[in-house]
């Protein structure tokens, strides 16, 4: 069975006020790439995106969850490609020891710096989200390449600079 | 652009105690068929869960959400066809008049009898927790033909009988 394409999870580890952050330099043709962005990936047959949180996060890190939280779904839209539903999760509960990933390079970086660092235009919006809210949010983002021409959080349109 | 057929929605509006269920009587090889579930259907080409929310309950019920709340992420796996991932919603805000729907009979059921209309055996499970959880949860299950072989919720295995 193929798997679903449209179907990902990303996972932000918390530890004194930092986050494993990683940066995207190691795939050719990565539309990730030079950003920064969380660990994760895509689901595999028959997985949910529990069980694919904890597979990602084991594969890209070395380290195994031991607690993890639903945080919200992003659906992403990128150009003509068909939407990715993005399960957002984060966790201050892990163990092992960190190891290098395949897809970039692992950094922990403190919550205060994150704003600093070269992200998709809505992930900073929902790093604040997380942040400030402790339900599980919905966001839309609409990119046209770079730019994020459209946002919505919980079905209502949010000002994009 | 093709629409993901393995990204989905249910809603279970909620009035005076009573949830409006949908016996489904109406399509031919419905893998729901005989059984009341809640208004839902696939997310369309790039449209988040919570716009296909709001389109499915007009178009199942005439009625239009003026509020909602995620409840759940649910991975159903049946026989060897894909897993979906059907997002849970609930709603006690909505405005409208009632229509039919093309799809089964619609019936507001007091929520103590629920339990008692033939349901999927996973969804006696998820009513439960509608009723007890506040906070947003995730439950896996498998079945095999009729029968739930494998239900985990948030992770850890739930008996099945």
């Amino acid at each position: 069975m193929e798997n679903p394409r449209n179907v990902t999870v990303v996972c932000y580890l918390e530890k004194e006020d930092q986050l494993l952050m990683l940066y995207r330099n190691k795939k050719k043709n990565d539309v990730n790439g030079g950003k920064w962005i969380g660990v994760g990936g895509h689901v595999e047959a028959n997985e949910s995106p529990e069980e694919c949180v904890v597979r990602e996060v084991r594969e890209e890190t070395g380290y195994t969850l031991l607690d993890y939280r639903y945080r919200g779904i992003l659906t992403f839209c990128y150009n003509d490609e068909p939407a990715m539903y993005l399960f957002l999760f984060t966790s201050d509960r892990f163990t092992g020891e960190q190891t290098e990933c395949d897809e970039g390079e692992l950094k922990w970086i403190p919550k205060a710096e994150i704003d600093q660092l070269d992200l998709w235009q809505g992930d900073r919006i929902f790093h604040k989200l997380l942040e400030t809210r402790d339900d599980f949010f919905a966001m839309k983002m609409v990119y046209e390449g770079d730019t994020l021409v459209e946002c919505t959080l919980d079905g209502k349109k949010v000002e994009v600079s």
